[in-house]
């Protein structure tokens, strides 16, 4: 089976989903991320539709990939005009990408009704764009849209537009499934005619992009590499307009664990689940426990009848392995995994614990205690390593709370005011002062800040560089359950830290605290 | 093609999903409305695994389904006994139901080692189990548990536990991918084996029971069907252990519009999407928005050059049509937003704009403006429409704030608390009170109603449904920008509102007073 490429489209396609905004610099962190996992080429936007994505071009030029090529996506020319004056095609010029990737026209139904134009003038926009884009150097690749739409309408044209787009010098032609509403014995029908119509297996280089409208995305692409496809284009998580791509998640471990096929390496496709949350992360979804390979559940198992059979033999119970994609597997309420997993955790750390060290025990209860809360430690290593420490009789006290008081106002139509007040005890002297914010949370970090920075000089270092805030029972409404977690910098390390309450001011106050008696602790530590 | 029938095993194995834990009364509502959507086979669960499924089926004998036949699940009997004896084989019995479903082990790996017994006791144990209930008088289904990975493993004897549930009476073989790491193309080869050894298309009647492990459940599914499967098995939303089973709400669409196979009426399948959010309901999981056919944004086109083409031309963007599985297309507002997306949306809301209203461009302007600070209307369709209406001069001012303040405070180790003021002025009277809360902005909320609901005794009727919270330039750690989404329903409807603020409680605020506004507005509107 020769070599196939995968191609990533979450920055375009998957940017389409409901719910997806990047920034800028979303898209160049994920990006990275995606070079790290191994695909072939990473689609970035569409620089002639909007301003962020001709951005996002600019500041990408200024990175080097480890095997990534980026590519720019946008239409062919407009109707009747030279290509040269196309501003699209310009703009997908001006990217300075070493792939454009085009996409045309091939139903006839939307030649006449969104594009308004001539079957004849179609072919000619396909041949122009792509012959010009060569002659600039690009490798383009040709992204047939509504491919298999248009072959069930008009079988002949269809073809007809990827032969004009084969000849004009793409490097690839790609049949998408638009609307997602093939089913994949179809789709097997039509792909067999298409490469009949160019010469069978030889014929031409080609690649499949399937939608997830009919719930097959996933198994028309491992179809379509069955049948001889070098590319498949899709997106982390499977992210994209309507239901989205096909997810690039399930794929690439169907490639490489059952059909023998290996894009990447065993070592990129480790990183997969990290990928994954990763793009949930910056996307702000959710991420899907349910999502194959790489879901919270998808290696979890209820119950322990079968755990001394999963010990023994995992291909029981297991379609595959969970190491292989990042992931773990999970047995609810078992104890001795929460022990193992401490002592490695610990171990991580640079703290030996003796497994059967009586505190161990009450610090998995706790830990379990405030998982089932809300808290997460995954995110906020100094959180847990302050709790371990603690669990251990080290106390990394620098001061104690009197109290606090924030108070928010608004007057009419005037913007909110936030001021805090705040008491502390500071080696047994009294501080008590007060300050303002941009809100609540910011007005009580500053007057901490205030109160303790006189003791404390070294907490000028010490600055918030992430805060992120996640609403745990959404359903609950403004009663619900909220988690903060901060990310916290002296310029040199970065440390995060987490806290959990149905009040915003309370798990922001958590997770505050942590951070800085981190930072003051680490730095007496050194000193 | 012969007709299918659909088995509904959302009650049985579909609990077993991670995060699942239903009541007898939640499968009795469940079972119900799966009746109304007209599935053939209702799995309740196993009797003689719990005693919770055993008090449904006490319960579920006194209802009179329309279509439904409702069956008791289980194993074949233990190795070494009278079939007479298991008191897994007499609890179905006592389930009263007219359906058993027994499920034997194909894979040899399994009875030896889960089993612990020889082949030959195997098949005994499947020849006693299925030919003693159907002297019961049972409709016997045999699920044969692991059958592909059997079949990989050892075809002949995978195939000899089918002959032998065959003869012993069985009605129907379900071939089940237990672990559901099969792909469709080794699926394919499987399936007409296993034909072949039963003498081809007229041999036995035979079933699919299919997992999502590798992502493929739904198209192993339909693959099956296009063989000659006359069942289908799965459950609503595709719950199910790890990665949850076969997904009957894409399934059924698929079969009914593109394979011309009709195992539901099209009555019944407008029901689709309401039985998909029932069950999502009472299972407490959140409902995948991104799901084929009954997901939220199913019909959600976001880009602007579709939007035009889409009002004339449905199926130029639509596999499918979401009227016929009770969804609705939906238009999003979003940074492509342009002239002809506002029209339609104003169109859906029952308001005719002129595209060449001047007012049109400021709207425009106004949002693009507020999706630049952080807003964002797709999520927020009642914000939106408030704004269009101001915009076009219609206005819906219920009550003014005076002011507010919340305070929150601490003492020591004990938790916060939280308390708000509010003064406003209704109908020319004006109202001061206070009330306390689960932190700053429920405590606010509280308040808020408080003040309104004498006036607008509806209020009670609304509550919110969701709340969720996004920090927009998280780098600015506690002084960043926050944008809250607010979900509100009245028990018929739902709607959703945003606000933006670096003070979260600012843009609590400005969601809340929209989304009571809208509840409000709307309910004025229909009297």
């Amino acid at each position: 089976m020769p070599a196939v490429e995968i191609y990533d489209t979450t920055l375009r396609d998957g940017s389409q989903a409901e719910g997806i905004n990047f920034s800028v610099q979303d898209k160049i962190q994920i990006a990275q991320k995606l070079d790290e996992l191994g695909v072939h080429y990473i689609e970035g936007g569409w620089p002639g539709s909007n301003p962020k994505d001709a951005a996002f071009f600019q500041e990408v030029k200024k990175i080097s990939f480890r095997k990534a090529k980026i590519s720019a996506f946008g239409s062919t020319r407009k109707a009747n005009i030279q290509v040269e004056e196309d501003k699209n095609i310009r703009s997908l010029v001006e990217a300075e990408t070493p792939v454009v990737t085009i996409f045309g026209k091939s139903w006839t139904l939307h030649v006449r009704e969104a594009l308004k134009t001539t079957l004849d003038e179609n072919l000619r926009m396909i041949e122009d764009s792509v012959s010009f884009l060569v002659k600039q150097g690009r490798e383009v690749v040709y992204d047939a849209e509504h491919f298999f739409d248009g072959f069930k309408d008009n079988p002949e044209y269809a073809l007809k537009t990827l032969q004009v787009a084969h000849e004009a010098g793409a490097q690839i032609l790609v049949l998408c499934d638009t609307n997602g509403g093939t089913l994949p014995l179809e789709m097997e029908v039509i792909i067999n005619r298409m490469k009949e119509f160019f010469g069978g297996d030889e014929g031409i280089k080609w690649g499949i992009h399937a939608h997830n409208d009919s719930g097959v995305a996933v198994a028309n692409s491992l179809i379509a590499v069955h049948l001889g496809a070098q590319q498949v284009q899709g997106t982390i998580n499977g992210y994209g307009e309507r239901c989205g791509n096909a997810n690039l998640c399930t794929i690439i471990p169907n490639l490489k664990l059952k059909m023998n096929v290996h894009p990447i390496t065993d070592e990129e496709m480790r990183k997969l689940r990290e990928t994954s949350y990763f793009v949930s992360e910056i996307a702000n979804l959710r991420p899907n426990d349910y999502d194959p390979y790489v879901g919270r559940s998808a290696f979890t198992h209820k119950g322990g009848i079968h755990v001394s059979a999963i010990s023994r033999y995992p291909a029981t119970y297991e379609h595959a392995s969970p190491e292989s994609v990042g992931n773990e597997r999970r047995i609810l309420v078992s104890e001795q995994a929460g022990r193992s997993n401490l002592t490695y955790r610990a171990r991580e750390l640079g703290i030996e614990l003796d497994p059967k060290d009586p505190r161990l025990l009450t610090l998995i209860q706790k830990i379990k205690e405030a998982e089932n809360y809300g808290y997460q430690f995954e995110a906020a290593d100094a959180s847990f390593e302050l709790m371990l420490r603690e669990a251990l009789g080290e106390s990394a006290e620098f001061f104690d709370l009197e109290g606090f008081r924030v108070i928010v106002e608004k007057r009419g139509e005037e913007d909110t005011v936030a001021e805090a007040t705040i008491k502390v005890k500071v080696n047994e002297r009294m501080i008590h002062t007060a300050a303002e914010g941009d809100g609540p949370v910011h007005a009580l970090d500053n007057a901490l800040r205030k109160a303790l920075e006189e003791m404390y000089p070294l907490l000028k270092e010490i600055r918030l560089s992430d805060y992120k805030v996640r609403v745990l029972n959404e359903k609950e409404g403004t009663a619900a359950r909220i988690r903060v977690l901060i990310q916290s910098t002296d310029g040199r390390d970065s440390w995060g830290t987490v806290g959990v309450s149905a009040d915003i001011i309370e798990a922001s106050w958590q997770a505050l605290t942590d951070s800085i008696k981190y930072g003051l602790w680490r730095r007496e530590k050194k000193a």
